[in-house]
C-alpha cells in the first residue's frame, strides 16, 4: 500500500452549534460526532483528517493557506460564507488542492439568497441536503479523487 | 436481515451518449458501465436497481409515476431538463419517494442558465461535479436514507 | 335545437395522479371523477367532451392538432407545462379554436415561477384556484362562447 | 331549504363606464346589466347580491370591512387597483371571507404591468378574460364554495 | 368664430400646497395663481377652463368621468399618482378625450421611481420640468389640438 | 415648563380592524387601546396626541396637510400604502414636520414587496416588528426630537 | 427693448427625412417647414434661431460646443441618440446653456427602450408627443426662461 | 466529384401545420413543399436530405442522436423549443455535427421571450425572418461548410 | 421583584469611531456615551447590559454564541455587516434569543445597497434613523419583550 | 428579362480591418474580397451592388438616406453598432427599403451584450455566424425578395 | 538605449472643453496643458506622443486603425463613449496594441450608468479618479509595458 | 524640504500567496518584492510606507482605524473584499484619509461579480489591471495628492 493521504476538513460559521441549533433544519448530530465519524472513516482507508471550525472568515482562509504542502485535499462546509465570501472562494482557488463543498440542508428549499455559491466554482463538486451524510460522502469522493491521481 | 430495497435510476436526455460525447465535460465512462456499477453496488447492500434512460420528458415522468408502490427511492440525473422542466419536478413531488439529484459536471463552472434547478427542491439532496462518482454516492445516500426509515 | 358541440379536454403532466398526490394542494377528487362530471355536464347541454391526459408535451400538441375540424373548443389544464412550454402555447394559437385555460390551485400562492403562463395569451381566458370547479366553470364558459358564435 | 347566502359584489375604478368605454377591450354590456344578471342568478339559487362600484380605493376597502358579519363571500373586479393596491388586498385578507377575483379582459394579452396581481393571493381563485361571463362564473364558484362549507 | 372649447384642468395630490412646499423643487407660484393664469389665457383664446385639485385618486377619476360630454380636453398634473396609479391612467383612456400630462419639475433629476409614468401612454403628450410654464404650454397645446379637430 | 407639543398620529388602511384581523401577524390589541395608551403616554410628558385612521389615501394626505401649523410632529403607520403610495410620502415631505414611520409586523419576514417603503425616506426614522410597542417607542422618539429642537 | 436672444435648434439623426418617413408616427410636416415656423416665431419675439440637423453624434456635439458665447439657449430633438448617447448629454451639461428637449412622438407608446433618456437630465425640461408643436412650445419655453434671467 | 453529403433536416413543434397556421406570421407554403424544394436543391448539388418533423422534444433528440455516423450536417428549425429546450441544444452539441438554425419569422418583431435561443450557441449560424427561404439558404450554407471540410 | 435580565449589546464595524466619524451622518455622541447611557437605563429597570464592539464579523458571532445561557436578549447594530453577512444573521437565528436590530442613520436616505438587511429577518424588530436614540428605544423594547415572557 | 436591381451593401465599424483582425473570430477573408464576390454574384443575376464601409454611425445613416430612390434593397453588417445604435435602426425603418442584417460571427457564442440587436427589428431577416457566407446568402435573400415584389 | 516608442493619446467627446467645463468634476487644467505635460514626460523617457481629440466616435476609431504599424501603444480617455460604444472597444481589440484606459473623475461616485465600461475589457488596465494625473500615470504604465516587451 | 509623509499599504485576503498563486492571473512577483519596491520608491521621495497583509476583514479595518493621526494616506488592494465588504469601505470613509484602490488584474476580464466595488466610492481613484505596477503608480498618485495638500 502506498502513501497515506491527509484531508483538511473545514466547518464555517455557526457549525459549532450543530445539534444545538434549529434541529428542524440542521439535524441533531453534533459537530464533534461528525468529526469523530470522519476521522474513523478516513482511518479505515489509510487516511487522516484534521478538522477546524471557525466563525472567522479570515481564520478559515489562513487555514486553507496553511494546508499547502500539508494536506492532499479539502472538505469544506462554508455555511453562511458560501453566499457572501469571494475571499474564501479565492483561497480555495489559490491553493489549488482538490476540494469538495458540502451542505447539511437543501439550499433550494430555503431563502433565495442561499442559492448563490461563490465557493462552488472553486470546488470539484458539491454535495448538499443529505445532513451529516453530506460530509461522509464528500470525504469518500475526495479520497477517491486522490487515489486516481496517484 | 430485513426487507430488500429497490431503487429507480433515471437518466435524462443525451446521457445515452455518455463516454461518446464531449469527454472534457462528461468523462469517458459509458452509461452502461455506470448502470453496471450501480447494480453491483446495490447488490452488495442487498438492494436492487432498475435503470432507465430517455430523451423524452414525458417518458421520464411516466416512469416516475410507475415507481409508486414498486420502488423505494429515486436516483435521478435530469440532465438538460434540470433547468427547464417544472413537470418533471412536479412528478418527483407527486410520488413522494425519497429522491437524490445527481450531475456529472460542476454546473457552477458552466453557462449561467445551468445554475437554476427546478428538480432540486423536489429532492432530498444534490450531488454534482464528481463525474460517475456522483451517481455512486447518490445511491449510497439513498440506501442509507431508506435504512433509517425502516 | 341546433348543432351539437364537441369539446376537447386536455390534462397536462401529473394530473393522472390527481386525488393521489399532494391533496393539500390539489384536493382529493380524481381525474376520472372530473372527466365523468365534465361528460355529464356537457351532455346536459347537448354537447360532448373527449378527454386526454398525457405527461408528454408532444402528445398534447399532437392532440391539439388532431382537434382541427373535429372539436369546437379546447379546455386545457397545462399543469407544469403552463410555465415552460412555448410549443404548447404555439399549438393552441395555431389551431385557432376557442380555448380556456384552467388550474386547480391558486398559482399566486405558490412558487414565483408558477406565475408565468405562456398558454394564457393563447387562450380566451383563465380560471384558477377553484379546484375541480375550475374545470366545470371552464366548460360552461366554452359552451357559452360557442353558443354566441353560432 | 337552509340559510340564504349573501354576496358582496365589488366593481373597481372605471367599471361604471362599462359598455361606454373601449368596447374592443371591455365589450358592450353595461355594469347595470351585469348587476341585474348577477342578482337574478343569485335569486335563482336562493342567494342575494349587493353590488357596489367605486373609483375610490378607500371606499372599496370600507365596503369590504362593512361586509364582516353581513356577507358570506366577496366577488371582486379590482380593475386598475389589481396591480397597484396592497391595501385592497390586505382588506380582503383581513376580513377572511371567501373571495373570487374576476377580470373582463385577458390580462396576459395587455401591457406587462397588468400581469402582476396583489389581490390574487388574497382570493380563492381568479377568473379572467371571459367578459361579463367572468362575473357570472365567479358568482357560481362562490355560491358552491359556500354550499360546501355549510 | 366657432364653438368655444372647455378644458378640465386636474391637479393631483399635494399640489394644493404649491408655493408653500419645497420651493427649491416646485417654485414659489401658488396653485391659485396658476389657475388664474390658465383661466386668463383660455379666455383670450375664446376657451374656458375649470380647475380641480384633489389628494384623492378616486375624486380625480370621478371628475375625469364627469368630463365626458362636458369638456373638450384634459390638462393633468397627476403628481405622485403619475408613478403609481393604473386606475387614473385607465380613466383617461376610458373617456377618450385629448389629454396632456404636465409636471413642474424635471422627473429625470429626481428619484428613479419618478421616471415611470402610467399616465403618459394615456395622454397625447407630456411637458415636464418647466415649472408653472409646463401648465401654460400644455393648455396651449391642447387648444391647438382641439382647433385642428374642428 | 415650556410649550406643550402636539402630535398627529395616523393609521393607514385596515388598521381599524386591528385585534380583529390576522392576530398571528398583527397581535390582539385594538386600535382604540393603542390610541388610549398613546394619549396617556403623551399626557405624562405634557404633550397631546390626535389620532386618525382612514382607509383612504387621500384622507390621510388631507390630514397631513391640515397638520401644518397645528401639529409639531407626525407618527404614522402607513400600512399597505407604505409600499405603493408616492403621494403619501410626498405629503410628508411637503409639510416638513418631523415624522416617524412605524409598523406592527417585521416586514422582512413577509412578502418581498413589503420591503419597499416610499415613506421611509420622508421620515426621520422607522420602527418595525415590535407590535403596538412600535407606536409607543415612535411617540417617545418624536417627543424627544421635538424637545431637542426647542 | 433690450438685448436680442439667439437660440440654437438641433435636430438629431433621421429628422431630415421628416414628412417623408413613417408619417403615422412622425406626421407630414417637413423639417424645413418646422425651421421656418421656428424662425418666424422667434422673430416675432425679437429673437433669432439657427438650425442644424445632423445624423452624426459628433457633429451635434461640435455644434453644441460652438454655441458657447454665441447662443443663449438650446432647443434639441436628439431623436435616436436620446436613448444611447451619454456624450451628447455630457455636451449639453458641459456648455451649461439652458436647454429644452423635444420629441415629436409620445415615447411611452413605443418600444420600451425609448423610455430611457440620457439627455433629459441635462435639460431644463422635456416636451414630447405633440408633433411639430413640441418644437414651438419648446422655443416658447426657452425664450421665457431667458427673459426671466435678464 | 467526391463523396455525396447527407443532411438531416429537422422541423420542430407545430411546423407540420405550416401553410395552414397564422399565414400572416408564417406564410402560405406548406412543410411538404419546403421538404420537396430542399430535396431538389440538395440533389442538384449531389447531396441528399432526410426530413423529420415532430412535436416531441424527445423524438427530435433521438433523431439527432441517430444522425451520428449517418448524416454530415443538421439543418434545424427548433420552433417553440428554441427558447425553452436546453436538452435539444445539448443534443446538437453532443453529436458535434455542423448545424444551422433557421426560423421562418423575424423573432425580434415578436414577443420578447422569443429572443432567447438555447440552440443558437450549439449551431454554426442562424438564419431568420426570411420565410421558407431561411431553410434554403441554410441548406446552401451547410453544404458549403461541408465542402470546405473535405 | 423577580429575576434580573441581562442584555448583550453588540456594535458592528467602525462604530468604535462614533462621534469621530462623519458626524453629518452619525452624530457626535461617542460609543462610550451610548454604552454608559444604556447601562444606566438598564439599571433603572433592574437589568444589566454588557457591551461589545468589534470590527471582526467572527468576533461578533463568537460573542453571540457565548450569550447562550447567559444573556436574555440581544441589541445589535450590525453596521456595514447588516447588508453583507449571512453568517451573522445565522448566528442570531441559531441562539434563538430575542433580538432587536438598530441603526443610527436612516438607511433609506443612503446608497441603495444599504436597504438590504440579512439581519432583519433574524430579529424581532428594527429601529433606524433615530441616532443614539435608536439604541435606547431598542433596549426599552427588548426589556418589555422579556417582561412579557416571564 | 425585366428591370435590373441595385443593392446597397453597408459595412459597419472596424470591418475595414477584416482579414487583418482577430482571425479566430472573423476569418481571413478581406473586405475587398467580400465586396468583389458580392459584385460578381450580383452581376450573374442581373443586379448591381454598391458597397460602403464606415466607422462613422452618421456616415452610414447618411448613406442609407441617400439610397432612397436609388437602391432597391440594403444588405447591412452593422458590426458593433448592432447593439448600441437606435439611430441606425431608425434610419433603416425610415427609408423603408427591404433590408437584411448579416453578421460574420455567431453572436450567441460571444459576450452577452452582443445578443441585443436594435437593427434586427428594422430588417426582414438576419443571417449570422456563417463568416463571409453570411453576406452572400444575405444578397441572395434580398434579390429573391425583390424578384417577388415585381 | 534602444528603439524609441511612440504613443497615441486619444481624448473622447467633450474633453476639448476641459478646464472650461464643470470644474468641480473635471478640474481646471486644460487639455492643451495635459498634452504638453504628456509630451514632456514622454520625451524625458525617449518616447514620443501624438494626441488627438474628437467628439466623433468614428474619427476616434479611424485614428486607432491608423495607429497600426505606427504607434506602439494607446492611451485613451473614451469619456462618454466608455459606457455606450461597442465599436470603439472593438477597434481597440482589432488593432491589438497595448492600451490603457484613463478617466479624470471617479466613475463610482457618479451616475450608475457610468459604471459600465465596454472599453475596459479591451485594455490592459484602467486608471480613474485621479484627475490629469490619471493620464500621466497611464503614460508611465504604457511605457513600462513596452519596455518589458522589448 | 518639509515634512515627511507616511503611507499605509494594505493587502487584502490571499495576497500573501502572490507569486505562488495562479500566476497566469496575478503574475510571479511576490508580495515581499512589491513591499520592498514600494519602500524604496517612497524613500526616494522622502516618504515612508508601512505594509500590512491580512486575510481578516476585521484586522484590515482595525489597521485603517489605527492609521488615524499616524498615516497621511492609504494604498489598498482589497482583493476579494472589494466586491463584498461594506464594512471595509465604511472604514475608509470613516478615517477620511486620501486613499487609492489598486488591483493587479483587469477585473473587467473576469467573473461579472468582480465588477462591483464597494471600496471604489470611498477612494480617490482606482488603478487596475497593471500587475505590480498598479501598486507603484498608486503610491505615486498618493504622494502627489499629499504634496498638493501641503
Amino acid at each position: 500500500m502506498g502513501q497515506s493521504r491527509h484531508i483538511l476538513v473545514l466547518h464555517g460559521p455557526n457549525l459549532n452549534l450543530l445539534g444545538m441549533r434549529e434541529p428542524e433544519i440542521y439535524g441533531t448530530v453534533t459537530l464533534g460526532e461528525i468529526d469523530a465519524e470522519l476521522s474513523e472513516r478516513a482511518k479505515s482507508q489509510d487516511a487522516t483528517v484534521e478538522t477546524f471550525q471557525s466563525n472567522h472568515e479570515g481564520a478559515l482562509i489562513d487555514r486553507i493557506h496553511a494546508a499547502r504542502g500539508k494536506a492532499d485535499g479539502i472538505l469544506i462546509n462554508p455555511a453562511g460564507l458560501t453566499h457572501t465570501s469571494v475571499a474564501l472562494a479565492d483561497a480555495l482557488s489559490a491553493v489549488a488542492l482538490p476540494a469538495v463543498e458540502v451542505h447539511l440542508s437543501n439550499l433550494h428549499r430555503r431563502e433565495s439568497f442561499r442559492r448563490r455559491s461563490y465557493c462552488a466554482a472553486a470546488c470539484r463538486g458539491t454535495i448538499s441536503g443529505l445532513g451529516a451524510r453530506s460530509y461522509y460522502l464528500g470525504l469518500e469522493a475526495l479520497l477517491e479523487i486522490l487515489s486516481e491521481k496517484k
